[in-house]
């Protein structure tokens, strides 16, 4: 079992970061040390317990218990029991990260029942969990990536002017199915003035002749996520529109070749972003460089300012810069990369500069 | 705008729960209280504060703005800021109640941030938050209830035997979304030993002549959840099929008609098990009787032992008794029930006798 590597692997990285264990909850975090995703984990406490040195331990409701995966110790409870304590009995006073999207009502729950355990994020306590893939993880990520670029590319056939962006969108879904996709995750069409809304959806907004669009785009191959972004043009674009497409294509570039193991992540946000204010969009640039990727499409490491992470090889992340002018268009393009021994291999390969579609 | 009455009404409630304010995270609170769905929230907090006798504040990263609702004060963040300390601010000294699903991550950071806030869950501080349904919630509810009860009806002329539970369940979607719902949240068809798990989902198992078919399934419509089993036969039941069917229905109507204005959630509780208790199969009913449900599938009250909340007219909950035995079958029904100003509606009217399906 896959599992036992990863829960012994994480339990060392837990002793070398000085925490006392971590609380892993249904979702990224449990999928990715066993394979396991519950189906129902929602406000009855699910968390394995691992700990340096100490066997894994499972709580979980009892009737959960003919779904879990087998090799681990099961601790079990029925409803109308105190689950926290259960859980907490299993801690000393100690430090121990809890998985990111645990639910408040269990963390709120286990600092009343284990007073003598300090909690922690696991983005505070552990970021590297999950951050650097090994060579199957790699390869996942590189097919997720290519399949994602043969969605764009068929993408590239077909009318924009004259649909509506949500119509656009379900094409886009289909042609990731078609490519390889297990799941869609997300969606975006932003065309003309509701490209310059970087986390806009899809609406019944008509794309016409002369918008910007921004596509970005992805979900899931055998686990592991793709995530691009391609800014197109319908019809020939004018001078404003091709300037700032250059740009964004200059700094995502700038970005790309920042990555290195060492160099810390805020340095690569740095390197993009001083490229664009050099270019006076400065204040158009809203959002970070990047997020890592991985079982989830948002992970560790995260590209930001701040962030003084020195990058390592098998890390895998976003470089997606945009610049958004209110009311007018957006334009962003994203690339997962992978770090290498000695610098970045590009994940997606669609062509980058601004293509006219019809 | 629905949101301002609600959020008064939330900021009465609060205070009279002896609660300083209310940390609202996305998800069944914010639409509740907002209308408001992000579609991007995860990792990067967004929170509406409320407290009594001030005006509600939302926290947000600045890029969601243009999605978020008028006629809220906005506190915005951009990428590399530290938002915890942006949401804190807003936070005297005292007891706050932060939604359930509120990320670990978000948790943390505040309480890292807000060394004099003290934060309890949405249950614990403020279960009654959503757990009282107006008359227009309850309308939504009952069309939810009559959506699933359609979907049930025309399942019944489907054949079973000899097809998978999967495809079984793929018709069961298709007859949720003709009959009236706008997504479908879980499907369960739990054939023969599988129905002895409570949350078994669908699997490639052919469904055979002798089966108990455990069905349970529901969605949304208009924003409210619906959610029912219903447990047939394939072809003539045998005799022990039919008694543990009939214990479980029994108990499933003195469960029902021990609804009103006052009981406790877990005499309700109590009385279901007493009853499959007296028939000898108490230690096969392995989990709660029911939970409450409404813009959230699983949301207070639970109908569970340990609950001392009195029902209020208003309250929609299930009430789902089981019998699983272990590598033979199970058994369950579910209906929804509205408790009135002097008893209880049921939200469901399947037939709740065991069916012969073909």
């Amino acid at each position: 079992m896959l599992g036992v590597d990863r829960i012994a692997r994480a339990a060392a990285l837990a002793a070398s970061a000085g925490l006392d264990g971590l609380l892993i909850a249904p979702g990224p975090d449990l999928r990715y040390l066993t394979g396991y995703s519950p189906l129902s984990a929602a406000e009855r406490l699910m968390v394995l317990v691992v700990r340096p040195g100490e066997e894994p331990v499972f709580v979980l409701p009892s009737f959960e218990r003919g779904d879990a995966p087998d090799g681990l110790r099961y601790v079990e409870w029925v409803d109308g029991e105190d689950p926290y304590s259960a859980a907490t009995k299993l801690l000393g006073a100690g430090r121990y990260a809890v998985s990111d999207a645990t639910w408040a009502l269990h963390v709120l729950g286990l600092q009343a029942a284990a007073a003598d355990a300090s909690l922690v994020s696991m983005s505070a306590g552990l970021p590297l969990l999950r951050a650097v893939k090994d060579a199957d993880e790699l390869a996942r990520m590189a097919r997720a990536g290519a399949a994602v670029d043969a969605a764009f590319g068929a993408l590239l056939d077909v009318p924009f002017a004259g649909r509506t962006e949500r119509d656009v969108g379900e094409e886009l879904t289909g042609l990731l199915r078609e490519h390889g996709h297990d799941s869609v995750d997300f969606i975006i069409v932003g065309s003309g003035p509701n490209g310059a809304n970087p986390h806009h959806g899809v609406s019944d907004r008509v794309i016409a002749e002369g918008d910007m669009v921004v596509l970005d785009f992805g979900g899931f191959v055998a686990g592991y996520g793709s995530d691009t972004t391609r800014t197109v043009h319908v019809g020939e674009a004018s001078d404003e529109h091709q300037r700032v497409h250059d740009v964004v294509r200059q700094a995502q570039q700038v970005g790309v070749e920042a990555v290195r193991p060492g160099v810390a992540c805020q340095d690569v946000d740095r390197g993009v972003r001083a490229h664009i204010v050099a270019a006076g969009y400065g204040e158009y640039f809203t959002h970070r460089t990047g997020h890592g990727i991985g079982v989830e499409t948002h992970e560790q490491p995260y590209i930001v300012e701040g962030s003084t992470q020195p990058l390592e090889p098998g890390m895998c992340f976003s470089i997606e810069p945009g610049i958004y002018l209110p009311r007018q268009f957006g334009v962003r393009i994203e690339d997962i990369v992978a770090v290498t021994d000695d610098g970045v291999r590009r994940l997606n390969e669609s062509p980058r500069e601004l293509l006219v579609v019809g």
